[in-house]
């Protein structure tokens, strides 16, 4: 498996369109549209939230399927909380798809993100379907242009593309994805569009989905609020000419579900670097605890630290602070026994203070990429997860979204 | 009962002094100290936090007892996880007050609160344990100066006092508190100090503060943090000549709660609205629960959720996001059956946007203090948790705390 330059309209059998429709009022590109030529087998991870969008109910209740064409998703509104309005204006949002493309709108999934509680405007996104319909592209130009008109408050776009050999076929996995607030486990208000054009069952697909975004998307938090709009949908074209994966266990198989995983991690590194106002990708990882819970109790407790973000922001080797919030992450340790390092160095052995070179510990904190590691030392699991720091632009951006 | 100017050494028995020992660096008060001049009950709840500051520690150890003679509190250093010097320190500081006092050092407890791992500069703790019993006074000015010197990042004092008549006697409640970062239900990193002249039992005097704590220091939440330092104690001189009181259920008891819980609310809301970088104080109320704990988690939810905070600093009617934060809250209700209120004023209803005047949101977020009403309509129960909002300037506290 190697990672590859490309895009969601790599993988044989895609196409991709972003239009700007009008939905952004800076006249960015805002409805993104994902076709495949022939019908995907497909799957998806929501949101947990109790509300949901309206266009995300919509895809939620279309899959699994085994012959969606196309992913329409606009930014810049959320259709979320207006009402029986929303689940119309999903419809029609996806029936302008399908007719501009000649299918059903059952095979066409939507999307929405943005602000919530405010109607779609259904002209503009009709003329975007249409538009964007009309001048469908495959190549990886294409895929960037969707994955431009999926951004919110993104600052860099979020896309992977990976290839493995599958009985000598080359088979393609591609990725887009958006943040960059409201991100934690369980999705966020993220949006993630993968394509392949491996031939594979939909059961396998959504075994193999659900499997990797808890690895991957469901282990990012930006500032623990996770929103009504999140989803991963996955679609495969079937047109790598490989023999069909069924089976997890198969050698086939494992190397789908690693070129699945090689390509979500990268989006949900990338997640958590550019999220609102973070100058850093921090990876929180714990071992050491008596159980896998426990574990991930400690490094989201840790991640979702206002006092540790905002500690990492000013580059301060708090440690006091990670060392706090794994107390009262609910997981079972003895503070006697806790370890705690930045990067390679180790400032906290069993609970103590442990004198440290203050110049070394800012170098650490002073990177681009910083690992924070709580060893408990009573057991065997351990988990990781990826956030950023909390600044000053963070609290900027979120002050006043809707203006 | 009516609230009354004071402090806690205000109700008869009690004298206090503040004093600036040179634990913090610009030279602020940084040294409290309560004592009763007869043996007090005393009673405390405490943080959850699995790791635990030394002070705090050797606290627990002590309550609940009907002998304390003081309360000693340090600011500028938790003696939090620094092994087990943090122990013997915490055991000198309060044998220093004990000698100068001529009591036992069980009777005198122990708290501190500031920067975690760095140990007591003992040298400057016992000189100003003299100094403090040295100068004790009783009145009010005496508190107000051990409350200078419990603040940390406080920008105000955080003091209240209440009378009510028991038995034909005049009984005094008084209490102070710091917070106010690291606060969250379960004490955080706040510190209260709780007086009376009540003649009372130090069953009743338990059982009373659990639930006040419960219904106020427990109800506040300013980042989501809890500390390792948290405490709130409260002693009892007996004092006041009030038949004694050893029964909840009792008129007199009933009324030393009432007192007790006016005092422990003003200084609840105090924490909150004093919040680091706080610009108002926010109150969260859920209504129509189907039981107490969802109607909890959805406060603390919508408390905690750093985009409601950053909406509320920016004065922006973001609604969506309160629903959002209600949806991931865990609790169990139906999106489309939920209506939102900021201060009287209707945003959502059934779930769906409704048309509002936009400068009368303005008008309302722009006061100093905001309620926001989550009501779910599926049940009877409700709750409220007071919070503030995230500004700029909770970056800035807390980007560099330790330099």
């Amino acid at each position: 498996m190697k990672t590859i330059d490309g895009s969601i309209s790599t993988p044989k059998g895609f196409r991709a369109q972003g239009v700007a429709c009008g939905l952004k009022k800076n006249g960015n590109p805002d409805l993104a549209l994902v076709v495949c030529d022939v019908p995907a087998s497909a799957a998806g991870v929501f949101t947990r939230n109790l509300v949901k969008g309206h266009s995300l109910q919509r895809t939620i209740r279309l899959l699994p399927s085994s012959h969606v064409r196309a992913v329409v998703v606009n930014s810049g509104n959320a259709n979320a909380c207006v009402g029986p309005q929303g689940d119309a204006d999903a419809e029609s949002m996806a029936r302008a798809v399908a007719d501009a493309l000649g299918c059903s709108s059952v095979d066409v999934l939507t999307g929405s993100t943005g602000v919530i509680g405010l109607p779609l405007d259904m002209d503009k996104v009709s003329v975007g379907a249409r538009a964007a319909v009309a001048s469908l592209e495959a190549g990886a130009a294409a895929g960037h242009r969707a994955e431009a008109a999926i951004m919110t408050t993104d600052l860099v776009p979020k896309e992977a593309c990976a290839a493995f050999d599958a009985g000598g076929h080359d088979v393609l996995v591609a990725g887009m994805a958006k943040g960059s607030g409201m991100i934690h486990p369980d999705m966020a208000t993220m949006i993630a569009v993968i394509t392949t054009d491996a031939d594979v069952s939909s059961d396998f697909l959504y075994g193999a989905m659900r499997k990797v975004a808890d690895r991957t998307f469901n282990r990012v938090s930006v500032d623990g609020d996770t929103s009504v709009c999140d989803m991963c949908v996955v679609l495969a074209s079937g047109l790598a000419g490989n023999p069909r994966i069924t089976s997890a266990a198969s050698e086939d198989g494992r190397r789908l579900s690693a070129a699945l995983e090689a390509v979500c991690t990268t989006l949900a590194r990338e997640i958590a670097r550019d999220g609102e106002g973070a100058t850093k990708l921090v990876e929180v990882r714990c071992e050491g605890a008596t159980s896998a819970d426990d574990a991930y109790k400690v490094v989201l407790a840790v991640a979702k630290s206002p006092l540790v973000k905002t500690a990492f922001f000013g580059e301060d080797a708090n440690w006091g602070r990670i060392l706090t919030a794994a107390g009262y992450s609910g997981a079972q340790f003895d503070p006697r026994k806790v370890d705690v390092f930045l990067g390679d160095l180790q400032v906290c052995s069993g609970g103590a203070a442990l004198p440290f070179d203050e110049a070394a510990a800012k170098a650490i904190l002073h990177e681009r990429e910083v690992t924070a590691t709580i060893r408990l030392g009573v057991g065997g699991f351990s988990d990781r997860i990826w956030t950023c720091d909390f600044s000053y632009d963070y609290v900027k951006i979120n002050g006043s979204y809707r203006s």
